[in-house]
């Protein structure tokens, strides 16, 4: 079992561990303000939605002790908390999670009458820890239907992060993963590095060892030849967005996997919540990628790799098609085509 | 038209350019004794089976000129060349073209019987300058042939480094795409990044804006929907070995796009001098490929980025099979499926 712990808060502080430092260091960033919480999540300390989702729950109820040292009553701290809700959200525009988390704190604070202090921040601090056991129970449930997709002995693939550190506990699609070790199946995971900004590397391989789970990391381009040769039993991938069809945006390279799956007949699942599906956007098509900067390719480590002022499309993200997609396991259950029936059903 | 030379004989004197130190900086490595020649091929300085192949030429002749100053007669120096050889053969026991181009020297030598020092010198040079020319010759014929399959207007994707730099002068693939991009096409190049080594960053990239080719640098995964989208007219690879029925071993990462190309019906070719073809060999099951060490996929630029001790599987090259090979473009013609009758007609 791993000996580490993602986000935990105590005693008003917000320990995160430093994904940055990761795999070289482990350490923890001590989150007292919401400044700390800010900088944390710009400067990546976390990275992964449903963690920064926690993280900004949390930063949320800091906000409000903050706050409370000036204010003189409940009244005074709650409408200033939407100033703090404005801050945590500006750390990282793109992350919906983020913004719902910080929501439903401001909903929480709203529900609340008495003008007792402490009182109120209980009412926040039940409402961050129940965004944060939500998300424990979620990705349990993932895996423990994934876990129903494996055999006792085989081979997986996965790619990018997904794992403890993305998440409050065990993850989405490696959380599958860690859960088919844990009940004493046979398995080893090929980890992708996944270039351009090597989680697989960096966190994957970092997660899977403190599990003890066999690992193997290989650059991106070599999955195609194990998949061709027979050497992947399955591939668990998370997922960034959803359509409403199945189509499934995730970290480029996903796609590409999912193309060679689909050649060489090897299953494919996508592993995430469902509050991933977008319901409103209907294909993949509707889903934009959000190109990220030239550096991350012509740099590494501060060195420049690449000639200066080369031209570079570098995509955050790619789209799978449902059609190559074998099942996508969620938090209420495993969906199989056709998934736009599938995942509706789900929902209600 | 490009401004400098991979390879250069003057006076005495082997100047390489130090692609260690490309794209950051141009600068050339000078080579006055056999030890300097054995240090460039070892350490990196040149690469690339052609380019070595001619660097190794030029050093037989060096290491003849530095013999001659102890020897009494030509006798003597020819005796001693086979010293010569074997160090240059151990500064990289795998490339074949290296010890090809020392064993045409010794042949060289041997053919001559005369026991003047600066005839003998002649001779060596002159076999030395033949296999420099060949290759010019032989990659010319290519970038001909391969630009007949190149459309007036065409998006085009490379793969690893087969550029001016890894031969004398044009290139393999890469010298197709400058040789449409100089006849007038309007052509635009995708090159992978090449994990784990980068060379299609560091060098292809490099050698493509030397050319004004315009160029777009992609992670290596990037490919895959670009391949879907319709956005890649054709790839052009090298190959590092051919076997007999077609089957092409080439940079880890090759058999990914050719099985994507299959999957969305995009031609793939195969650029390469017929001297690749390995006849003995039949299929490319024969084709034992060499795993490089872990460190690198572990560190970049001496920073750690995946966990102390995480198992790595680093194959340097993989297989192409022929089927999904569209041609293969040779310096002897263009082959075609069947590729066992086609390939053994040119050979004869």
């Amino acid at each position: 079992m791993k000996n580490y712990q993602t986000i935990r808060f105590h005693e008003g502080v917000l320990s995160l561990i430093d994904q940055r430092k990761i795999p070289g260091e482990e350490s923890y960033f001590q989150c007292r303000t919401v400044d700390d919480v800010v900088e944390a999540i710009q400067t990546m300390v976390v990275r992964g939605a449903p963690a920064i989702g926690a993280t900004a729950a949390y930063g949320m109820l800091i906000g409000a002790m903050e706050l409370s040292t000036e204010a003189n009553n409940v009244d005074d701290v709650r409408v200033h908390l939407f100033q703090v809700k404005k801050k945590l959200d500006a750390s990282r525009p793109t992350a919906v999670n983020l913004m719902w988390a910080t929501e439903q704190m401001i909903k929480a604070s709203e529900g609340y009458d008495d003008n007792s202090k402490s009182a109120f921040f209980k009412v926040l601090k039940e409402q961050a820890d129940a965004i944060y056991q939500k998300d424990i129970e979620s990705c349990n449930a993932m895996a423990d239907y994934g876990n129903t997709l494996i055999p006792q002995e085989a081979t997986l693939l996965t790619h990018c992060n997904t794992g403890p550190l993305a998440t409050v506990d065990i993850g989405t699609a490696l959380g599958v993963l860690v859960r088919a070790h844990q009940s004493g199946k046979k398995i080893h995971v090929y980890a992708d590095e996944t270039r351009p900004r090597l989680q697989g590397a960096k966190l994957t391989a970092w997660e899977l060892m403190k599990e003890s789970v066999p690992t193997t990391l290989i650059a991106d381009s070599v999955a195609a030849t194990l998949i061709r040769d027979g050497k992947i039993d399955a591939i668990f991938v998370g997922a960034d967005r959803i359509a409403a069809n199945g189509d499934t945006a995730n970290k480029i390279g996903t796609f590409m996997l999912s193309a060679l799956a689909h050649l060489y007949k090897v299953p494919f699942y996508i592993v995430a919540p469902l509050s991933t599906v977008d319901f409103k956007t209907l294909t993949g098509e509707g889903i934009e990628i959000e190109e990220r900067e030239a550096e991350e390719l012509t740099h590494m480590n501060g060195v420049q790799v690449a000639p200066e002022g080369v031209n570079v499309y570098n995509p955050a993200f790619d789209v799978t098609p449902h059609e190559y997609i074998t099942a996508i396991v969620t938090d209420k259950g495993i969906v199989k085509p056709p998934f736009k029936e599938g995942l509706s059903n789900l929902e209600v």
